[in-house]
């Protein structure tokens, strides 16, 4: 029989009990750090106490038009101001933020907004063409506030009121409330949704504070950084660092767009130590013209994550004075949850051993609690051997809370007690997992699997090669042979299909190299990823 | 009405919501660094996938014995490797360690035993004397096992086992579970207790998690931290950083007895980066003989805590190339939850500003939610004037579950919703508070409070002082008078009480200054804070 000794009268109280929730970490910078720098956007800068009243100011606003506790307030704008200070206005108001996708087209947008029940609308100037065309798709119209950014190019105003307008309806000292239970919904994320409708990852305050913190442990960020929005703040809430920057009063650098050469003249400018970015941007950087990169001072921290960065990326970016740090993790983990947590006698290494070390997705975040590569039927983890395939799945905190009403989709996320994450991946024997595939991209030929991941990393090492994906193209007697399409750098002069089929035959087992490779740039999803189901289509043509 | 938009069908699972606790910490260490360096002990060395092995087996021990939740498991040792692995092996058995303090007279120890209803006791040969006598007066003796570590002086075996064998007895790959709810109790730390029966603080597993890595942000701790022991582990189970260590996979120094000369060879030997001590210790480093610095390499980072440290102090450790931070805490907050978070402007005021900068105790620690110094009876707020007086409270996260088995005094404690510190403060303009004074030990002079704090803060000014404090003296005509109690350092020479007095009335309002001067070693409580009741008593005959 357990005893009772350490429960009687040691209940919850509200000295000792509150819920966690990241909008904590900002009172705490503005009452600490009230005249540090907290937002630089273009001209504009703003202080934490700026920022605290501002984000009260919105929390107000919305209380005035009715917006609570279980309502869906949604933003489309890229990374300026206001889509930060909805991180925290938002949820003060006890309303769930759900962060658009700004690539999205007009009929996915109507979808979400009406599937999320959105009641108001944050909206910049220049995307009022598509939101437009979304919202007369609509049977019910939300309130909408159009943000008039002086940096964005062109749109018009769709609303019934300015943002600025609307925040100086509100009062700078709303008294506003951390949620009931830390297990209420802060944000609202829709994945990509390569087929059929997109779903709604819903976040809790816990998991959100969390993982706000997890962030800067495993990123080892302290002191006074300086972050650069390259990473879009509606891909998985910025990945959580709305919120991380608070816990350090760290400086916000926005960009409305993400290109080489306002990428090294805000480090430059602003004394950029972090920024985040799938490894397509990392690709765009290393392949910026030189001029760009002169004056890059070294030191800088970069964390990516989105999809496996080729280690031919990594080494480029770690040759031009960056510091890369791997992180993994999906939409359904609030963002990254695996980190390649270094070890420094891998430092030892040559560049080449080093980058594929890094190449791996590694381990678990310290708030994460459960992490594994199992076999999907029996959920036994695969052997530590670097070899055996598995599905990578995840446990804990830093899951998201469901699907918004799709509890078929999350129960079927969840069975057997795991977040499946429809990644396959294997272990090493020092313990660090690595991705192979989502599971849909994965090539069978002849009966072998062959990691899409591991041919497109010897690609990347090919001079000539910008950007490379590779797809399964059925084959009568194979089943599926692999077929790369590659888009080259500018510079690369002719190359032909034979020499880079040459080349990975060279780097790897014969049958995984491609029996194909087409030229030409390859299509994008919304969020920067490599569409291999478009590819897939075009490959089963070639 | 609220809409449960976002709870339909998204409730807790196992694959979304885990207890907190700092176990999955050193389970992941073990994990992602399985041979980095854990634990240095003389000349033993212990491996994070040794010590994760060494935690697991006193965990399957304890339980072979019975042990399990709700049970009370207490350790009488100073900083050696048990100590360090009951931190984890105790609680990994659903057990609750209470570690005793070492410097504990026996009938203390017996009251704290039988008042935790201890089923097991572990403890280190050298204090056997005093845990015979303990034992001896208990009706139902625990069962006991001996620590039989090389290093101890002296002493006897009294148990049942030594712990070696004890831990030969358990399984390395014992199957703990995390606690079923994050609220479970985790750690029963004693007070002090100047008077009446000591009080038992409960912790629980989601505040330690919580607090571990609110240690590593207020601090800045990164990379791989080579930590020293010279903060007791039995206080306040060393302010949760045999938890936060783990989260950075870092190396603990283990260390029996703090002593200047083990202090800098240990730096030396180690390459220790961070330790942690009470004000008393960095005054021994400060008073060190020279030669023992001679090799100090800069840049050791130093927390403080414990008592108010006096400016002075700050300044002489950091004038050798310490770098302090300054946090307060109680037991009850598990340690430090109050920083004096940094300003890098204030690096360019001269030295002595920068100490009384730093002085002050500060913010929150980013993972408590509240904290105050209020009107004790309104409960109000006091001005940010820098004068006004009122006591320190704290809610949150970080805030005991209560005391154990003291219903009335876990009520008295959070009464209005906050817990009341017994400390006095004041707010400045810029948020940060201050301490004034334990609200027993404030002098109150003509009506006019005057912080002992401060008054000692004057006399460490004195190049001939060791050490100071101030207490009230019962006075016919002023109610109450300052009393100062003064240690020279050994090299002083010949110092007139008068001769303090007119310096401390060049430095303070000279009512503030003391009118009785006592020079001689001050008396100091088992945790090394100087124990001013036994001087108010003194103060009471002079």
């Amino acid at each position: 029989m357990t005893s009772d000794l350490y429960e009687r009268g040691l209940g919850h109280t509200v000295a000792n009990h509150q819920p966690l929730t990241p909008l904590s970490l900002l009172s705490r910078a503005a009452h600490a750090h009230p005249e540090r720098l907290a937002v630089v956007h273009g001209e504009s800068r703003c202080t934490y106490r700026a920022l605290y009243e501002r984000c009260r100011r919105l929390a107000a606003a919305l209380s005035r038009r009715g917006i609570g506790v279980g309502d869906t307030v949604a933003v489309m704008a890229p990374n300026v101001p206001a889509m930060l200070e909805a991180h925290y206005g938002v949820p003060m108001a006890g309303a769930v933020l759900n962060a658009l996708n700004i690539r999205l087209d007009a009929a996915t947008i109507a979808f979400i907004l009406e599937h999320a029940e959105a009641k108001l609308l944050i909206t910049d100037r220049e995307f009022s063409p598509v939101i437009g065309d979304a919202l007369a798709r609509l049977a019910r119209r939300p309130i909408v506030i159009d943000i008039d950014d002086p940096l964005a190019r062109g749109g018009a105003r769709l609303g019934e009121a300015d943002y600025e307008a609307f925040l100086a309806g509100g009062t700078p000292d709303f008294a506003w409330q951390a949620p009931a239970d830390e297990w209420q919904a802060i944000a609202l994320n829709y994945t990509s949704g390569t087929t059929g409708n997109p779903k709604g990852v819903v976040y809790h305050h816990r998991g959100a504070f969390l993982n706000a913190l997890g962030n800067a442990l495993a990123w080892g960020m302290t002191g006074r950084p300086v972050y650069l929005w390259t990473l879009p703040m509606f891909h998985c809430n910025g990945w959580c660092f709305p919120w991380t920057l608070s816990a350090l009063a760290g400086t916000h650098v926005c960009l409305r767009r993400v290109e080489a050469p306002a990428v090294f003249r805000a480090i430059a400018e602003h004394g950029v130590t972090h920024f985040c970015g799938a490894p397509v941007v990392l690709n765009m950087l290393t392949n910026a013209a030189a001029e760009l990169r002169a004056d890059l001072r070294s030191g800088v921290e970069v964390m990516t994550a989105g999809a496996a960065p080729p280690p031919a990326i990594i080494a480029a970016m770690e040759a031009m004075g960056f510091r890369v740090t791997h992180v993994y993790g999906l939409t359904e983990t609030y963002g990254p949850a695996v980190v390649c947590d270094w070890h420094p006698e891998w430092d030892d290494e040559p560049p080449e051993g080093r980058a594929r070390r890094k190449a791996r997705q590694g381990v678990r975040y310290p708030v994460l609690e459960g992490l594994g590569v199992f076999d999907p039927a029996s959920l036994q983890p695969v052997p530590a051997d670097g070899r055996t395939m598995g599905e990578v799945m995840m446990r804990g905190n830093i899951v998201m809370k469901g699907y918004l009403k799709n509890r078929a989709a999350t129960e079927e996320a969840f069975r057997g007690g795991w977040f499946h994450s429809g990644d396959l991946g294997v272990v090493y024997s020092d313990g660090y997992l690595e991705l192979r595939d989502r599971s849909k991209d994965i090539i069978i030929s002849g009966g072998e699997n062959i990691s899409t991941i591991e041919v497109e990393g010897v690609l990347y090492q090919h001079p000539a090669v910008l950007e490379a994906a590779v797809v399964a193209k059925p084959d009568a007697h194979w089943g599926e042979v692999p077929c790369a399409f590659v888009a080259l750098k500018e510079d690369a002069g002719a190359v032909e299909g034979q020499a880079l089929i040459a080349f990975c035959r060279e780097h790897l087992a014969h049958f995984k190299a491609p029996r194909y490779v087409v030229f030409g740039a390859l299509p994008k999803t919304s969020t920067g990823k490599i569409q291999k189901y478009v590819l897939r289509q075009r490959a089963a043509k070639v």
